[in-house]
């Protein structure tokens, strides 16, 4: 049996973009929120109708990780579905609280969808939020398999792919992965406060990359840390740690105690998957081309590489403070770099020599 | 007198750059390195000609930190050129050993464009590589008027801006902007080298964009950072304190001062130049919109909105690990945003609402 009613509870960015994409897929939408304004506002985007208590084949619990086992056993009562998931972006302390207020833990799979952006609330919200991101399911022992049937159908209709991952396991993970380099970014960030505006003057592409997290909500981001303070705690230290040693060891001039942790950071980066990363797929290329600020540059460039056969996986604006022109960096199969260059240098674009044996994005 | 015979000592990316550059204003280009293959690559990609001891009118030195005094002092033994100028990422450190060496000061001018990328070398070079980027002037008290005036010209001619500095703030400014986030950046990369696949699979972009500079050289930025060690010392040091505090904070549940740590981020933020933000120029709003893997598809995207009459100052393609798919963010001026979004949907394409006074880039 197909989900065909869903209640998203909580509807700010996650909550919204899960109803968008059900709606996409036609299934009846629910929505319900403490604030009467965004349950409006997701109604008017298109996510779903506000809820009357009407029962549903599944229920999204789409608050922060602390509200998350109060509202479960609400719902519970209610008996609004028989299953619920939540999206919290922590594990363990959602699960301690369903278990402390006495939920049934069959109906319960904690799930957690890997996708976000710097802004929040339901009109940020979108249907494609969660398109081939990973969404972490943290079934327990007790977890029924009907409740996980139907929340890896609700992760399958977003455009999602299913982790599973115990939860203990997910929320160390999400330390490393995620919160511990947000409180990263926020230290870089906050070195910049104080001082003139000289040093700023002079920051480029990779200050503005390491920072750019920086810039999400703290009241969020507090709840989200709140939820996950042991381990966050565990990976900031060993961070600190690498950091002070770094520092210690420029002080005295033992360069190569930097150079081994630069190193290291060579091989962790490497770990990263990208976006073309995954098994039996090919590196791509890239071709450079300095585009100008006129109207429809970039039409004309991309015609250019349609007519010349040629498809562009992905494509990179570098900026250029200032100046009203840009370099444009074309992802394409390496076999058509040499078609790609000749064909925009006839139209008259200036393509410096293509790299070679470097793969995109590294 | 405008220059017309420039020479480069030193073939790797940056000099490289700057030949091509200088190249395409018609400037006579001789080329130096120790390593006779980086100097052959050079003139193949026509960035000039091997130098065999011609006069010229200017010298750039654009070798690692260490190497420029010594440089510096054979070239003025030969009167290689009546000004000379380098591009080393520390000034220092070049200063002092051009002092001790007995250099003549009047006519060296330090300086630093504020442009790279991850890969080196000269077939990493491109024209445009500083168009529109910072380049930092170091002069002294003893720097000579001709000098500065030579060494202006060339950074015009290579479509940079002139950014003048003292030395020492000019070093305390690239370990808070530069120097020190890439430090960090390596030692969150170097915290994902050990453990498993999982917590991998569950990164996402803000992972990929704080560590993105960690996949720098670690030879190169050993050299960099030994030219510069205290003032990055110093800023890594406020930055360890800052993120073991906030581990400290965790472990005894004081969340308050991490709420501290993420809104000081946010204000240090702000204060980073964005592409558009210069004075006078104007904020861009974003219009999204979901793009299928197909052959022309960005063309036509393209093409819709030229045939709308909107101009796309930048875009940017959000990465989905895994699925065909993708979000196209393009920023337009605000005024635009109906227009265009209008016109994708009548088109076919999926625009989520235009999220309302959020400007491109923040």
């Amino acid at each position: 049996m197909p989900i065909e009613k869903a209640l998203v509870v909580g509807t700010g960015l996650i909550g919204t973009s899960a109803a968008l994409a059900l709606r996409e897929k036609g299934v009846a939408v629910y929505l319900s929120d403490v604030d009467a304004h965004a349950v409006r506002l997701a109604c008017e985007l298109g996510a779903g109708q506000e809820w009357a208590g009407e029962e549903a084949d599944l229920a999204l619990i789409a608050v922060p990780p602390h509200l998350v086992g109060e509202r479960l056993a609400g719902l519970q009562k209610q008996r609004a579905a028989p299953a619920y998931t939540d999206v919290a972006s922590v594990k363990a302390e959602p699960i301690a609280d369903a278990e402390r207020l006495g939920c049934d833990l069959t109906s319960y799979v904690p799930g957690h969808p890997l996708a976000g952006r710097e802004r929040s609330g339901p009109a940020a919200a979108r249907a494609d939020l969660f398109l081939g991101r990973p969404w972490a399911l943290c079934p327990g022992s007790e977890t029924g398999a009907d409740a996980l049937r139907r929340t890896r159908e609700l992760v399958s209709l977003c455009g999602a792919n299913v982790v599973t991952v115990g939860a203990g396991e997910h929320d160390s993970a999400v330390a490393l992965v995620s919160h511990a380099p947000h409180v990263v970014a926020s230290a870089v960030a906050a070195s910049l406060v104080s001082g003139g505006d000289v040093p700023l003057s002079l920051a480029g592409q990779g200050l503005r990359d390491v920072t750019r997290i920086a810039a999400g909500n703290p009241l969020l981001w507090r709840k989200i840390l709140a939820g996950n303070t042991l381990p966050v705690a565990g990976v900031l230290e060993r961070i600190a740690a690498d950091l002070a040693s770094a520092a210690s060891a420029l002080r005295s001039g033992e360069l190569d105690d930097v150079l081994d942790l630069l190193r290291r950071g060579v091989k962790g980066h490497a770990r990263i998957p990208g976006k073309h990363s995954g098994p039996g797929i090919r590196a791509f290329a890239v071709v450079q081309v300095v585009l100008r600020d006129r109207p429809g540059e970039l039409a004309r460039l991309f015609n250019a590489a349609e007519l010349a056969d040629v498809n562009i996986e992905d494509v990179r604006l570098e900026h250029s403070t200032g100046l009203p022109v840009g370099v444009a960096e074309m992802s394409v199969r390496p076999e058509d770099t040499g078609r790609l260059a000749e064909a925009l240098r006839f139209h008259g674009w200036h393509v410096p020599p293509v790299p070679v044996g470097t793969p995109a994005g590294r």
